[in-house]
């Protein structure tokens, strides 16, 4: 017991508590501009689902709120902002499981928040995600993409990056943008299973949810894995100080 | 007398009168982009209201000028550009109360002068901001707006935050162009009374104008306090060299 | 005569001609870019004037091009690109008077070449500029535009910037890429008299041409005296060494 | 023999090989997100080629998309993610022959490989480049594209481009978006044989694809030999440590 204890210690010290904060905060900014974009277009046009305009509003909005998300919490909790990107750095071991628990509740309560807020103030329909695709095709996209930006994340936050770590964020942000682009029409371009249950929940609908896990979170791990062993290993742990770690 | 006198010095000093004016020019920067461009796609489309490629357009013109508004200003004012930044900036002491003030007249100063040249130049109406929300609904949004915007100004602005520093105009910028995206058909996305009171002034209407700095300042409150005292504490008050300070 | 040559010796050394070289492929890539959106989305959409999204490619080309290529040539000519950018850093005494008329040859010549490549490769009309609006408006829009461009240009090269000095690239080109939002279908958002004098030469219509130089050119000089005089004094000349210098 | 063997060891060498992964994800990363975003396009408007907004679509992707993938493997492969720039670079000596040969391959690869997975997982045609012009023009626009983004490759890994070296990758990628924002309904702004051959292989068609190759391979040449021998030549091999190196 005392060393279970000693070993929950470090989720509930100061530090760890304020990065909560800042991942809870972070991923309800990026919620709330995500998931408006999607309300604002289909207020704007309801046949919003076949014009590519209403598809880079969302896309602009994802890759700009994501690139501040990432950047408003890099100093404090490493800027995760997503359950995927959480569950890669645990893989990676730059996380311990305990710690990653309390970011994805946190996570999970800042999308839930942004999601109820927007409905209470527009009452206007929360709809975030399209779900024409099911099953299989809809989860290798999901996880394809979910790859791409966590590889990404791990690249932003390897200190061996030089000066190019101060654009991290941003290019975390624009992976983000340019796979809403890709995605939109076949899976809604969530990866992020935060996005996508603050979506659910708040709408009502769980149609097709598990793609926003299953997918996500398998891409994830194989981006932490290939990346830390295969593409640019020697990443020896603790010294890293940049983002997502 | 002789106390009131010294502690109002510091506000007519160069330093401080060049910052008036850099706060200036920087909002009359953003105002004449942002509302600009809300003219330039009415004029385009009269149906604007219902284009979602519209919206893109306001809201890409907003990030890229407040970025660049407060690019400018940054080492000279802090680059606010927004009341409700320095209002943020007030409640946090890092800028005096007299001084703010003169922030103030600073920003709406500009902001005017970039609505009458705009309406002088062009012969459109000025139209800024719709207004089918109301009240309470909007002043919410507009404040939670506020608060996402005023917390990214509030991580730029500090110095722990590294090479990351770098890039904070533009994370600033790409905060106000997404939540114009999420919020553009409800509120208009001003987040900004100077911009809202610009428009209003020029335009000639100051219906619901008490949504867009109600909403605004408290949210910009919460932000500044939120941060300071929760989030990233001890960030000793003259230490600071970074944006908004 | 002995005078004469040595005052101009310094225009003819392998660095000047280099930075001649660099400002012609700069004004070359830019122009390329920006007239080629504008000929794209005619292509796509014969009645592309009244449409918001012809206008967001026409100004985010913009944004991007002008923003690489002040980049490119940053630290090889100072990276104007733009004549009236060179007419303001003259005024403000940071180019010679000889050395700016090669920077203007070298800028004509580089948009002259981009739009005859267009002209030639696709077989479409070259056409830049809507020219609805006429004279004096049209002056002080361009006039205003161009004042906020190259007052954003100033504060870039301004080395008292530090680290913002690394992002200095980007800001310039987003407030050409606003700008253009805000005033595409009042006088396409030129700023620059190389790029109308290259449409207008090829595209055979030098109708308001005066224009694209006066307003331009007044705002460029008014930006440079304000920012060196009174926004942000005693930098002293020589000891500058970023964009613009 | 043995010479041959000693000068093709560097080519196996772990850091060879870890360089050609990082070419190959950074290659499927970009082509993933340019391809679907010209598949999504389709998918939401099937009359997609004459709306600017589709056009908006694919370039922002792309935009945002090659700066990730640039930056990503930037400190290990260079970041080349282009059959062009490596050739550009191999003409500029900065790599060598058969390291280019590997380079090819793992971009190559990685492009059918995003492309692949795109058709299985959506069940569309992948169809990345339209094809109305032919053989000469086509072939000038690709080939002057090509140049000026090679260009911006060249000055982005020079050294001596000081702080301004850590926007390099977001410079690279927004050349690309400005120019399929100028030569989409032209060409569709490929400037990236690895780009043009994945979509052919996998949609099925190789009409024209000559066009791909070579323009840009002669306009990347150009690139190379006039950055380092006419625009900013001393740069010693082996110093250079940035991108595209």
């Amino acid at each position: 017991m005392a060393s279970l204890t000693s070993r929950l210690e470090h989720t509930v010290k100061p530090d760890a508590l304020r990065a909560y904060l800042a991942e809870l905060i972070s991923t309800f900014l990026y919620v709330f501009a995500a998931v408006g974009s999607a309300m604002a277009s289909r207020k704007m046009m309801p046949d919003a689902a076949t014009d590519p305009s209403a598809l880079v509003a969302v896309a602009v909005a994802s890759a700009f709120a994501f690139s501040v998300a990432v950047y408003a919490a890099a100093n404090i909790s490493g800027g995760h902002v997503n359950p995927a990107v959480t569950f890669g750095m645990a893989v990676g071991r730059h996380i311990s499981v305990p710690m990653a628990i309390f970011y994805w509740i946190s996570q999970l309560v800042g999308s839930v928040l942004a999601c109820l807020l927007l409905k209470v103030a527009t009452h206007v329909p929360v709809h975030g995600i399209p779900q024409e695709m099911t099953g299989f095709g809809a989860s290798i996209l999901e996880g394809v993409m979910t790859f791409t930006m966590v590889y990404t994340v791990y690249t932003a936050g390897d200190p061996r990056h030089g000066p190019l770590g101060a654009i991290g964020p941003l290019a975390i942000g624009f992976i983000v943008g340019a796979n809403v682009l890709a995605s939109g029409p076949f899976t809604g371009g969530s990866m992020n299973p935060a996005y996508s249950f603050g979506s659910a929940l708040v709408g009502g609908s769980f149609k097709n949810h598990a793609v926003y896990w299953v997918g996500p979170l398998i891409g994830a791990a194989l981006a932490g894995i290939l990346y830390d062993y295969v593409v640019f290993p020697v990443q020896v742990p603790g010294i890293a100080d940049g983002l997502g770690v």
